[in-house]
C-alpha cells in the first residue's frame, strides 16, 4: 500500500509532465495555464487511494487521475467565465488573462483533452469507466446550471440546494473513487460502495464550506468569512435560517441582506447573531456529523480489510476537522 | 444495400426521437433547440453510408452517426457565441435566445451528450472510434482558434488557410466516415481511404463556398453572394489575390476592402473585377477539381465493388455541381 504522501508525490510528478503545448498557441496555452495553477488535486489522489484499496498495481488509475483532474479544472475554467471570477487560486482567470472567446474555445478542447486520458485503457476498462465519467460531466454541469438558476430564484428548499451541491461537487468525487475502484478491479457493489462514501463526504465537504465561511476564526486563519453573507448567497446556514426563522426575523434577515447601507462588518455580525438565535451553527454541524457517519458506514460496508481503508477514513475524518 | 433517401430517413427519424429534455430545463432546452433547428445532417448520413460500403447491416453506426450530429451542431453553438452570430438556420441562436451564460453550459452538456451516444458501443469498436471521434474534436477547436485568429492577422498564407479550413470543416467529415466505415468492419486501410476521401471532399466543399459567394448567381438562387468581400474574409480566393497581385492592384485591393465610403454593390463589383483580372475564378475552380479528383482517387482504392461506392461518389459529384 502507497501512503497518501506517496499518491500525492506520484500525482504531482504526472501533473508536472503534463504537455498540453501545441499549435495554435491561442488555444493551447490558456490549458497548461489553467492545470499548472495548482489546487489541492483531491480528485485524481482520490482515484489513485480507491485503485490503491484493491489492487498494489495502480498504473491504470493514473490516466484516469488525470482524466478527472483536468475536467475538473475545465468546469472551474468555464464556471469562472459564468460567474465573472476575476481571480482563482491567486492567479488572474483565463477569460481575464486571455479574452472570453479564449475561455470558452481553451476549454472546450481542455474538456476533449480530459477525455483524451481514457484512450489509452484497454478495451473493457474503457467501457466500464466511460459511462461513469460521462454521466457525471454531465452531472456536474447540471450542478452549476442549478447554482446559477438559484442565485435568480426567490426560494430555495434544503432539499433543492443539497440536490444541486450534490451534482455541483459530490459527484465528482464520487466518480473518481468509484472509477479509481473499478481500475483497481473492485466489484460493483465494492466500486458502488466507494461512490456512495463520496457523495457523502462531498456534501460534508461542502456544508463544513458553508460553515466555515461565517464561523472560521478569520484571524487565526486568514480566510476572509462572512462573504456568503456580503453577497447574500443561498447557502445551507442561510436557507435554514429563513426555514426556521418566526415571520419577523424572516423579515429583518431579508432586509439585512439587501441593505446597502450597513458595512460589511456590522452585515456579518447582525447576520451571524440571527444564526446563533436560531441555532443554525448547531443544525449544520448535526448535518455534516450525519453525512460522516453515512460515509463511514459505506465504507466499513467495503469487503476488504480495515488497513486498506486507512487513506480514505483519514480523509474523511480531516473534513471533519478542518478549521479553514 | 440503402439508398440516399433511406439513409436519410432513417437519420431524420433519429435525431427527431432525440429527446433531450430533462431538469434542470434552463440546461437542457438549448440542446433540444439547437438540435432541432435542422440543417442538411450531412455528417451522419455520411456516417451510415460509409458503413453500409462494408456491411448490410448498419444499426451500430446509428449511434455513432448521432454522436457526430450532435457534435457538429455543439460547434455550432460554441462558435456562435465567439462569432457574435445572431441568426442560425433563420433562428435565433442559443446566446441571443437565452445568454451567453446558457449557451456556454449548455454547449458544455451537448458536449457531453455528444459522448454520450458512444457509450452503448460494444467495448472493441469503443476502443477504435473513441480516440477518432476525440482527436478529431480536438482538431476542430484547433480549426475555429486558426479561423478566429487569421482576422487579427495581417497575412495568411494559401497553405495556413488549407490547414485552417480542414481542421475546422474536413477532419469532422472525414472522422465520420472513417467511423462509420470502422462500425461496418472494414479494414484499417479501407476506413483510411474513406478518411482521405472526407478530408479532399471536405476542402473542394469550401473552396465551392467561397467561390460561390463571390461567383454564385444570386438572382437564381437567392442567395446573397459577395458577403465575404463585404466583411473582408480572408477566403481562398482573397489570399490568392494578394498573393497573385502586382503591388499596386494589392493596395487597390487592400484599400477597397477597408473603404467605408462605398456602398457594398460596388465595393462587391470592384473587387470582383480585380478577382476576374487575376484569374481567381479559374484557380478557385482549377483547386477544387483537384480535391475533387484525389477524393475520387481514394473512393477508387477502396477494396470493395463499383456498385457499394455509388452513394459517396453520388455525393462528391454533388458537391463539384452545386450551385449555391
Amino acid at each position: 500500500m502507497y501512503t497518501i504522501n506517496q499518491l500525492q508525490e506520484i500525482i504531482l510528478q504526472e501533473i508536472n509532465k503534463l504537455n498540453f503545448k501545441g499549435n495554435p498557441l491561442t488555444l493551447y496555452e490558456p490549458i497548461q495555464y489553467t492545470i499548472g495553477t495548482g489546487g489541492k488535486r483531491i480528485r485524481p489522489i482520490l482515484v489513485l487511494a480507491a485503485s490503491n484499496v484493491f489492487s498494489d498495481d495502480i498504473d491504470a488509475s493514473i490516466s484516469v487521475a488525470l482524466a478527472f483532474e483536468v475536467f475538473h479544472n475545465f468546469t472551474l475554467l468555464h464556471d469562472d467565465i459564468m460567474d465573472n471570477s476575476p481571480i482563482r487560486r491567486n492567479k488572474k482567470t483565463v477569460h481575464v488573462k486571455w479574452n472570453n472567446n479564449t475561455a470558452i474555445l481553451s476549454g472546450d478542447a481542455m474538456m476533449i483533452k480530459a477525455y483524451d486520458f481514457l484512450k489509452s485503457l484497454p478495451a473493457d476498462l474503457l467501457k466500464e469507466i466511460f459511462p461513469v465519467f460521462n454521466n457525471t460531466a454531465l452531472e456536474v454541469c447540471e450542478g452549476q446550471q442549478y447554482d446559477m438558476d438559484f442565485e435568480k430564484q426567490e426560494n430555495v428548499s434544503e432539499l433543492e440546494y443539497l440536490n444541486m451541491i450534490k451534482l455541483k461537487t459530490s459527484v465528482l468525487i464520487a466518480a473518481s473513487l468509484k472509477a479509481g475502484a473499478i481500475c483497481g478491479g473492485a466489484s460493483k457493489k465494492d466500486a458502488n460502495f466507494l461512490y456512495d462514501f463520496g457523495i457523502n463526504i462531498g456534501l460534508a465537504f461542502q456544508l463544513q464550506d458553508d460553515l466555515l465561511d461565517v464561523y472560521a476564526d478569520s484571524q487565526k486563519f486568514g480566510k476572509q468569512s462572512g462573504n456568503d453573507i456580503i453577497t447574500g448567497k443561498k447557502t445551507f446556514l442561510l436557507i435554514n435560517a429563513f426555514e426556521k426563522a418566526d415571520y419577523k426575523t424572516y423579515l429583518k434577515l431579508k432586509t439585512l441582506l439587501s441593505d446597502k447601507s450597513i458595512n460589511n462588518k456590522e452585515k456579518i455580525k447582525q447576520a451571524t447573531a440571527i444564526f446563533n438565535k436560531l441555532g443554525i451553527k448547531h443544525l449544520t454541524e448535526l448535518n455534516i456529523r450525519k453525512y460522516h457517519k453515512k460515509a463511514i458506514n459505506s465504507l466499513n460496508s467495503l469487503s476488504v480489510k480495515d488497513e486498506k481503508k486507512e487513506i480514505l477514513l483519514s480523509f474523511a475524518n480531516s473534513i471533519m476537522n478542518r478549521k479553514h
